[in-house]
């Protein structure tokens, strides 16, 4: 497919929603960076929060800055995917912008933990769930370990949650294994591109040639 | 992963069934040609049949050649996958014969049409159904047209037969469409690669990073 026809294709179909989850210290934010910075199809889901912006940070860029009323007045209104609160502040996924995206045909990417996984997938069947893991359970706390950053008692505990999460892997799709990473990125994208030819997601191309067989058949009558 | 590397993972995970259709002159059975050529990972399903072996046919390689009696011994075995009546002549899948090649880490490719496929994949629910479309039906059209060996009668026929088959699409997993061959052989190995992620088809590298994973779990006790 060149370009051009990659565009109209692109026009005629949807974009993809995929949900990136996986073990603390698996690679997902530097993988998610980097698909984003490969490719062209891809946005990445803006969340919605209650916490103060810290320095820097831009409403409607790194996130939605909305305060405990506001936020709350969204829950009611079922206009997020869903939302977790993390110490006293809330945080979730905008429907309406995640929406917006696939509808302009962009896949939009949503890194998000298991429970959130689920519930999206509840409401958009068509979602695409990949779990990032280390080629190993020795490699995850290797590189724990190497960050330098925490104490053994934190990695511990991230290695015991990260066992907790193990046991969702077969909610996912896709299990993609990040050892180096420039070759787990196009594996991710090769995978959204596998997606792109499911039937469910190519209906548009079905009906069209449904319909063009039909002509050619009565033809033939 | 290298060389080495996907030979372990291989020889630890079965090889994936394969079922391909589609249109007639879609180009089916020379991207089968091609992928058995390009990749070392495929074997090609041989089928029994009670026909005569045709000039230069040999017995194990093109089909395996049986007498009407075995045939319908295999049957009573519950030893074909599936099997059909054309022409006065039986034709199946031996059920032993894909076994053993995806035992072998072989990923086993069944050209077959719409009904048969849907017999493999309620007896081998992990099987990847693939089917193989031109871009449009007027490109069938012109292909058929094209091939110089068929009448115009033939040719509707044909594309009559597409229109009922088209109708069957949302069966399969995913739609291929075979415009530039080289591409569409690339196409289908990504998602063969695609579909070996699946958590259905890495459960011993689950069950190995689930364990470890408590280990280090319970070290953190």
């Amino acid at each position: 497919m060149n370009e051009a026809e990659r565009c109209a294709e692109q026009m005629k179909n949807k974009g993809i929603l995929i949900v990136i989850s996986g073990f603390s210290g698996a690679g997902k934010g530097t993988l998610v960076k980097r698909l984003l910075q490969k490719y062209d199809n891809y946005a990445l889901s803006i969340s919605m929060t209650t916490r103060q912006p810290r320095e820097g940070e831009r409403d409607g860029v790194e996130y939605f800055f909305r305060d405990k009323e506001q936020f709350e007045a969204t829950i009611a209104q079922n206009g997020l995917i869903e939302y977790a609160c993390y110490c006293g502040n809330y945080y979730g996924t905008p429907k309406a912008y995640v929406e917006e995206q696939l509808e302009a045909g962009k896949d939009v990417i949503l890194e998000i933990e298991i429970q959130g996984a689920l519930k999206v997938k509840e409401q958009f069947p068509e979602s695409l769930l990949l779990f990032v893991t280390p080629p190993s359970a020795a490699e995850l706390e290797r590189r724990l370990v190497g960050r330098g950053t925490e104490s053994m008692e934190v990695i511990r505990k991230r290695l015991a949650r990260a066992s907790e999460e193990s046991e969702g892997i077969e909610a996912y799709d896709y299990i993609v294994v990040n050892d180096v990473l420039d070759v787990c990125v196009d594996e991710v994208h090769h995978l959204v591109d596998a997606a792109r030819r499911a039937p469910v997601r190519r209906e548009a191309f079905i009906k069209e040639i449904r319909e063009e067989l039909k002509g050619f058949a009565k033809g033939a009558e």
